[in-house]
């Protein structure tokens, strides 16, 4: 670890995310433009996340499986959309085997086309259906501005695929999933959210229509969480995913998609860290807790070794890192922990064990307001409430420090005048056009983030148009 | 499913298993040549080798992360004989986001150089060492005969990869992780295996020694089915993998690559499975038991159905199928939940609700003999019995048919003779050289599967040369 001071989060947030990232060891360049290695740390990170959401998706009857990364590139024309938006991005294998390939394999930019395929062939009968799949692996989109988690050519994700019966069915998975999303980002990750739907311009290609969670980040921009799509029948028709309803009659699926990517981790950075660096949410925490020993000499040593795994033995059920290491001071480990964010620290010497203590340290509230002493008989106990409250503050100061930054306006002017002076998510009437959007984009930078569910307001005048509606829209800069 | 007859083992292995693949659900033909898809079932499958395999790796100090799945040519040039094993096999990217790239970029066969060039950034001092990652991904060899599970051109494994401060600590690293592969073969699939050294011939393309793990398959040829490899300092010095010691001189690390694939399903099908399909060992399959409700009229339905989802609340600890489907007769289900190899079936009827009792009926032992009837109040207690004897009972079963099939020759005419009229294991002292090997190959098709470790035997004289040897080679027709 460099011993350089961190760059300052509000003075350079784009320096302090990019040397956070390497410093954290959450990961690395690697050696082919574009692509990231992830290291242990940064992917026992993924671990948690993928565990907590794999829980919930096989609660709601879904099964993992695995699809070929190489996909033919004539699967991805018969799509027109779909074709369109993802042609550019590719990057295609035309030498297998050391002899050029009669048809070149595009590597998976996304999998629908040839989960199409192989749905085309395993579903018969409407007893077949739904067909509830999720995968975990990664996907590859060619970038030429790439930054660590966020945009980088190869990332990983899940991307789930349903077939079901019916329209509705469809639906209703596509809101299902967004719903999980968003109870994940609120749960376990204490990342506040915002549900909606993508306008026409911003929805996946290919989709009937795309609903996102949208996060504020902590230099105001947005960042599109995760995604839940409506195919409607389009990659049915395509690929001719067929089944014969109770009247022995051929029907098309109606088909849906959706995922959730390493970006996420992304947005775990940007939306809690802070001047120190990392504050990672207790429940996805790689280490929900580090004990670091204080000693003067060897007769200390093993004194206060002795307590720390007496301590480690009472604290089995948190992910509990034990800093041993020697040849470093405790406050360069304490430096250290605070920069990788974990969430608690215990810090144990001669005098803590004189009184039967522990010293306990929230890495979300620094100094001395932030550390209690704890006796050691009650240390499980203890870190349960206070890893609970560290989640709850999480959450709470990630959610007031969105609404405080979000900005109800009601004319062009002053969306540009919210815009420039504090930035932020801008929250309006929209009744506008593609083009109106495009053109908006091209002045402002800022784009639909989603369309609110369900919003409060009843009716109003478009801030652009002024068409009367009751769609409201969240605009913002996004990454 | 397909109503026609599963081909018989017996008479056409091969058939059967690749009809078993298919029908069973476990993987499916992918559209691109070589590929396969791993159906949910297979999946399943995967994701609990993994959970047993991933749980010893962290017992012994590994973490996980993930690289790049692109390397860029040049890098594999850096080891000479890697190279020359891998290039015939190779995917290469050409093209990347529309344009010629101008270092094509190889789809990772495996990663040992891409691993190569991160460690020697990573790695300065001896504090740093060892460090112990594992990787779960998946790899491209382009495979000109495939057979799904056993050999695609894509498949799914994991790769450890390790850097230490000495030679020893590289082999005690191979080492334990040769003896986790076998550990794990026996304990959780029940599959017997020969641990041992691979010849100069055999070794990985790069590595200073390979050890293995060998399973005879129902057929009595091999399957090597999980490799451990100590590289030396050949990948150390391609990419410059240096610390400082404690002494401030830079020396070379010693490192190591080990893995398992989804070969090791081929293993579990191979094994285990009889002419009525898949016996899948207790503690990997999907679903440990199946209970099937049987019932003529809705009345005996309600009650049999409300009995089985009495069971199931008993049996949380299991992984348990409910199959309440209608439409299909009980016999048909029996037939269906053997073929796919669920090691436990409860069959539940009236008149076993009569006497509180159901059926429990074994997969590896057919008819009545494997069937008891047990109380409703002890289902969990005999559930847990049952399926640790099944375990026990197929790896004896295992045991016993390697044992029988494996040969003590000592001259090459009694090679060959026993090689053509049984077959299986022949298990001879061997001091012939790479030339002789590949002689004996040309003529029997049978290949040094390994040398056993500390052989009991003391010397003898080598069956081909003559010479005299404490060696002891197994060799075999392999997959």
């Amino acid at each position: 670890m460099s011993s350089d001071r961190l760059p300052s989060r509000s003075e350079n947030f784009a320096d302090w995310y990019n040397q956070l990232v390497l410093r954290a060891e959450l990961a690395d360049y690697a050696p082919v433009r574009g692509c990231m290695v992830v290291r242990p740390y940064g992917w026992a990170l993924w671990e948690n996340i993928k565990q907590e959401l794999d829980k919930r998706f096989k609660a709601t009857g879904h099964v993992n499986a695995a699809f070929p990364l190489f996909i033919p590139r004539s699967f991805l024309e018969r799509e027109k959309e779909h074709v369109e938006g993802f042609s550019p991005e590719l990057a295609v294998v035309t030498i297998g085997g050391g002899q050029e390939l009669e048809e070149p394999l595009v590597v998976r930019p996304t999998s629908e086309t040839i989960i199409g395929h192989m749905y085309a062939k395993w579903i018969k009968s409407h007893r077949d259906l739904p067909v509830l799949i999720n995968i975990w692996n990664s996907v590859v989109r060619w970038e030429l501005r790439t930054k660590l988690f966020l945009r980088t050519t190869e990332f990983y994700w899940q991307e789930g695929h349903t077939a079901h019966a019916t329209y509705e069915e469809a639906e209703e998975e596509t809101l299902q999933m967004l719903n999980i999303y968003a109870d994940f980002a609120e749960k376990e990750a204490a990342v506040p959210v915002y549900k909606g739907l993508k306008s026409e311009r911003e929805k996946f290609a290919g989709a009937l229509r795309s609903y996102t969670i949208e996060a504020m980040m902590g230099d105001l921009r947005a960042l599109q969480s995760g995604t839940s799509h409506n195919l409607g029948d389009n990659f049915a028709r395509a690929f001719d995913i067929k089944y014969s309803d109770q009247n022995n009659e051929l029907q098309y699926c109606w088909t849906t998609s959706w995922g959730l990517s390493t970006r996420f981790i992304g947005a775990i950075i940007m939306v809690h860290g802070d001047d120190q660096g990392l504050i990672l949410p207790p429940r996805l925490a790689p280490y929900q807790m580090v004990i670091v020993p204080i000693f003067r000499d060897e007769d200390q040593k093993a004194a206060v070794f002795e307590a720390a795994n007496k301590m480690m033995a009472q604290l089995s059920e948190f992910r509990v890192k034990l800093d041993l290491r020697e040849g470093v001071t405790p406050g360069f480990k304490f430096n250290e922990w605070e920069m990788r964010g974990v969430p608690l620290r215990m810090e144990i010497g001669p005098r803590d064990l004189e009184a039967n203590e522990v010293v306990l340290a929230r890495r979300d509230i620094l100094g001395r307001e932030g550390k209690q002493k704890v006796s050691q008989d009650r240390v499980a106990d203890a870190a349960r409430d206070l890893l609970s409250d560290i989640h709850s503050n999480l959450l709470d100061r990630a959610t007031r420090f969105r609404d405080e930054n979000t900005h109800q306006v009601d004319s062009y002017e002053s969306f540009k005048e919210v815009l420039e002076n504090k930035g932020g998510f801008l929250r309006v009437y929209w009744a506008g056009s593609s083009e109106d959007e495009e053109l908006i984009k091209a002045e402002t930078r800022a784009t639909i983030r989603c369309f609110l569910m369900d919003p409060p307001d009843g009716k109003g005048r478009c801030f652009y148009s002024g068409e009367e509606t009751e769609k409201v829209a969240i605009f913002a800069r996004a990454y």
